[in-house]
């Protein structure tokens, strides 16, 4: 990973939101420019940038280019087009509850703000920022917590992309994987390619590339023979909505991925930052579940050549819930939560 | 489907075991020949030809082929180059115990034959054609056995190929769907691609439009979701080898779908022809497991695009191994096997 740039970062010179764009890797290493929300919703929309806290903090950027542009003449009308463009970045995706944290708390700010209304586009800005490096933080801390549970020698199959490129910097399950790497502990990544948008294939391979860490990329049904050939000592991912009852709202596969790993005695850790647990929903099948376009399912090849036959059809939807039961800890930058999770993870969570 | 056309079949005149090319469908239907016992050994290596009961006619047709071109002056030089070319056509895949089956009952025939030795070629010819006819005739029936099993509504998850292509015609799972189908009972397939060779999505959904059955596409990721979500009434697929306890060794993701079937009450059914089970092996574990290029994982392209960074590694294991717990029944010509499977199996099985 380029250890000096952030998937995403404000440029105070060009007044605008930068963002490495994730659908070139690995191929290409390509920073695209955003000046106002439209662009940030159609990014977060179309997976330039993608993975909960990064697009909860590409959000919170998106709300401050809104702030900038508005030609309101006063607070309440700044207020009015800050929540027009909350809406619409919002409703970008539905499944990871990071986007409305970030833009809640953005507009909690904006609200509470009592100076003069050409101060608070300054006000809006600096809360991103700190939305962003307290995100970079949280994952420090997350895998500091997180890293004791691996030992030496572990094969490890970890699910989509929860490294740098899915949050501000340094990831949730990756940056767990990360750190015992970087304490020493010798590890072995099978990384779930993830379709339909290969972010396993594509994004993880690469990281870790980067950091040097020995990785093998397999099909997602491959996980079960791995866990079942006892090759495998530990299940990392991360989390798009936990509900309160600890039913986690991942990636596509995560379900399935879980389901192997429990009934080989496996244990799985979805590593999160608090603010991706919601404690409003009781239970994950009260999670929205993103069903996207078909023809990211459709739109593969196999050593270059069409797959499917004119005219296929196709489903997508985009993440699953995990039960709780299937979760054998969840990895917070507060700590590590074990069940009964009803009852350990308000204690977790800052309200 | 081609109503007029089996996936192979000897052509008399060419004097040559003929194949619709699987890896150009659906983009072309390809018919190759084939005049030598390597080069079908090579076909059902590359996977020209694929599903556990169609290389198990290939490789009785590649002997046939081996018996014709000897040049051997007796009977004895004629069984001698006969046990080489079925060495060699063994070898081709080791986890379908069709290969062995076709083989062992073809050399029985040959050393049986007591008439003078140019006779052989003809006597090896027609079992090879008695292997085909069979498979067919077999198929029938496990349709009519299973088709009985699918209720009017079902949505059914089908995974990799097990339809004509798979099988010299008719099919096995697939074969049974489209026995309902046209007994007049409406059902959709979600039809798993099944990574990393896509047969699902590239046969499966090929000829379930040739059927005029209606279907979609999903990663095979994704069929925990619609299992958890009430969408799915019936889990099938095919078998390369069943052992004696009722464990089924098939296609990769076989194992991970049987489990979210069986976590969400789904039944679960493998269909095979009794030339697929095989009482030599107490547990699914002795059944060996062919890894195969790493290339096929790595080899995606999504929307034209390379996916994996340069120097990615790879694993491909071809096949995987479902625990008779999770196999509702068994579909085979000879009827519908339940639990317990050790009891049971011998029943339907001649020797």
């Amino acid at each position: 990973m380029c250890v000096t740039m952030r998937t995403l970062f404000w440029d105070d010179a060009a007044q605008a939101l930068k963002m490495i764009d994730q659908r070139r890797l690995p191929e290409k290493l390509e920073i695209v420019a955003f000046s106002d929300y439209d662009g940030v919703t159609q990014a977060i929309r179309d997976m330039t940038v993608r993975g909960a806290p990064a697009i909860g903090a590409a959000a919170a950027f998106g709300l401050a280019l809104a702030a900038r542009a508005s030609k309101a003449r006063d607070a309440a009308g700044l207020l009015r087009d800050l929540e027009a463009a909350a809406a619409s970045l919002r409703a970008a995706r539905p499944t990871a509850v990071n986007l409305a944290w970030a833009l809640n708390r953005m507009m909690r700010v904006a609200r509470a703000y009592t100076g003069a209304s050409r101060g608070l586009p300054d006000i809006i800005l600096g809360e991103a920022q700190r939305i962003a490096d307290e995100d970079v933080a949280a994952n420090r801390r997350m895998a500091e917590n997180g890293a004791g549970l691996i030992a030496d020698g572990d094969t490890i199959i970890h699910h989509c992309n929860t490294g740098s490129l899915a949050t501000v910097d340094w990831g949730t399950a990756l940056g767990v994987i990360r750190m015992a790497h970087e304490q020493g502990r010798r590890v072995h990544i099978l990384v779930d390619e993830t379709r339909p948008r290969l972010q396993g294939a594509r994004l993880t391979a690469w990281e870790l590339e980067q950091y040097g860490i020995p990785y093998e990329i397999i099909s997602d049904n491959m996980a079960g023979h791995f866990l079942q050939t006892g090759k495998v000592q530990k299940v990392f991912f991360g989390g798009d909505r936990v509900a309160a009852n600890g039913d986690v709202a991942n990636k596509i596969g995560s379900y399935m991925l879980a389901l192997a790993a429990y009934d080989n005695r496996v244990p799985v850790y979805s590593v999160v930052p608090t603010s991706t647990i919601d404690l409003t929903l009781a239970h994950g099948s009260m999670i929205p579940i993103e069903e996207r376009d078909p023809q990211e399912v459709l739109d593969i090849q196999f050593r270059g050549e069409r797959v499917v036959p004119r005219g296929a059809r196709a489903r997508n939807p985009a993440f699953d819930v995990t039960p709780a039961r299937l979760i054998t800890a969840l990895v917070t930058e507060n700590g590590v939560v074990y069940p009964p999770y009803e009852f350990n993870l308000p204690k977790f969570v800052t309200p």
